[in-house]
């Protein structure tokens, strides 16, 4: 019988494989997860299995309310965070979640990532947030479903479009990323590590240096990204 | 037909290709260009092409007004601004544009990059000028255009000659580099960056560590650049 | 005669290899052991030998009051404080040690690493400690063996189980990790690294970045180490 | 006829060549030399010539004045430097200049490098000492010739030997190392970029870090270099 999750099987693989490549993880730092939303479902890397160790076949199926109903290894502890971004938010099919280094560091900070420049203006216009730690309800109630709740309403509050603003980091833990494809969740990865190392560096080299101003914002925002959008190939 | 382009298409190509292998770029963060004067055009990167995907076919060729005359890929975002320096600045026959971490934090804090050492000064024998952000005007105008002159510009205002100080940062942007062949222009950028770097290091190292002396900067610079210089083979 | 130490040797030299692999060490600047407390004896990795020159065979064979049992090569220096703690703590089975960048900074500074963030929480429910550089007499007299009882000491005194907190900064010198295997040694050293590069980041971006509250600490060392932990596979 | 500096010429070659492997170098930011003393001679990089078009004949053979005897090309600029060095120290064999990162940014910013813990110990029992920038005479003389007594004087002034201390930096130029063989000068190169990043690190952590106690400084250097030293084989 041909197994109808085989291709997010195969995305959800070779975007796990990334992670280790773009030096965003060691050992099991971090996870990725491919959906289909015509099968209310989707793939995700198996807990605690080093990367090395990973084949399409090990990827577990989960559906969106994060029940897992294909395969023999246990999700990734993460998996109710993926289910909820993925019931809540209809236009996501791929989902990221990192310790990367620079990323890590300002969410266990509590402070988001200002926009200094136009790398963080291709991707954003609006600073990285970064979500409040968790009620102490919330952590000793269902904490990975709740860590998924998190990060919505920290949109909600904020008026930001998911759909936009493709990155969060969660106060105290970690970032998040996602995307169109589990692919662009792993590059909006990258880029956020990328954004938050250049952020410090920024703040050391002048500590008074001012936020980009709206026009520059704009600008390159729209030029990516904009409906008379210019970059890349049409 | 030989392709008369051929050669700039390949130069413009191996430069690109270095710039993954330096560590100055991530994903498609750069673009590095190779003009040929007597064919009055430049051979430029395609636009959101990722490195490992191009060839030297790819290589889209333009005008120094910055009209594409060959090739059916869009040329880098970026193109009008190495149009505008190949333009005005007529012996220049590469520039690249890159986001490397610690040029593009200096640009980001808006500072001119301090001339503290010798690694400097064998490049320099000024401060690494950071242009200033562009007025909203000139953005909301021919963005990439006037990116353009708003460095030939701050050439002018300091009375810096393009010959000499091959290097500039664009304040909340990123640098351009150049130089005499596309070759030198991404060795110019592997430059800046160890530059941005080791200038952030000492100042961390030493808030007051003073300026070189012009002593050392003229011997330096004049070693390697001057009429009676005895650096490299001959 | 067939070798009866032969496993630990295997062990020991494996995970001693991964240092130089993972980023923790150049030339010889770590060394890690692999014990088997039925033999009452441990392998370690011989002094001054280069990674890329080491066998299985070379490793050298010592017991737990650190007398060279088998093995032509002169062990470790660090070889007496390896054998105290595996005569004192009575359920380990490989230790490390090395000069890992950013641990090594931290025990320099002889402070503990605060926990900030839930990387930190999925290892350990407390600062890292940082033990104190040992007493004049303890420097002058058996200097390693006296090593060990320093770090034996600091978790008396504070009260910790070596057996949840595998991982030590020794004051001024630098940091010792342990575990239930050779290789788990080995991967608590490169956490250690990693926890020790966020913290100091952490502080960067906001000097006053608060301490992980207790629920989240608590919630994620039992999701990896407690009664009903689910992360991994079982 | 046989080639009496083949020897020379390999031990530099294959030292040089270590320089890029190790992360100390970029393009050609330094070079090594190897002295034969039964010849008076040493063997040193060509100037310019990029580490991957080097090999053992392009080596440059030089006299103990800095007069090129053998070699079509021109050797490093900073060979005077090796050559004063050489001739003033009689038991040194190898000569190392790099511009790595770390130890450029100290020696940018005129500062000792403070001995925080036994990492530096184990090669050095005081602060890795900064020569001032050298008098505007002095710069505008010959030039790398007085490096060289800027070097020696420096020692000189604080009765430093030579053959306890294998590293300095040049204020606001760069750091030299030297030693028994070129390897072993590569060697101390190495170990002082680390020093040097582990030392900024620490006093990033901790701004009031005190210096090691001499107690310890003792006994890490002696158990690696005094009359009853147990570290590496006999």
């Amino acid at each position: 019988m041909p197994d109808k999750y085989a291709h997010i099987r195969e995305e959800a693989y070779e975007a796990n494989m990334q992670l280790p490549k773009l030096g965003l993880v060691i050992f099991t730092f971090g996870n990725v997860s491919a959906a289909d939303r015509s099968l209310g479902a989707f793939a995700i890397k198996p807990s605690g299995v080093p990367y090395e160790d990973l084949s399409p076949e090990k990827m577990v199926i989960v559906d969106f309310d994060g029940k897992t109903i294909d395969g023999t290894l246990r999700p990734s502890s993460d998996t109710l965070t993926h289910a909820v971004l993925y019931k809540q938010w209809e236009n996501i099919y791929g989902i990221v979640h990192t310790h990367s280094t620079y990323a890590t560091a300002w969410a266990q900070s509590q402070r988001d990532i200002p926009i200094f420049g136009t790398t963080h203006a291709d991707y954003n216009t609006v600073d990285i947030p970064c979500a409040p730690p968790m009620s102490d309800d919330m952590i000793q109630g269902n904490y990975e479903y709740e860590t998924g709740f998190q990060i919505i309403n920290c949109f909600n509050e904020r008026g930001y479009d998911y759909k936009e603003v493709e990155m969060v980091l969660v106060g105290n833990h970690a970032p998040f990323t996602w995307g169109k494809t589990a692919a662009k969740a792993v590059h909006n990865s990258a880029v956020l590590e990328a954004i938050a190392q250049m952020a410090l560096l920024t703040e050391q080299v002048n500590p008074q240096a001012p936020r980009l101003k709206d026009s520059l914002i704009r600008k390159h925002f729209e030029r990516k990204h904009g409906p008379d959008s210019y970059y890349g190939q049409s």
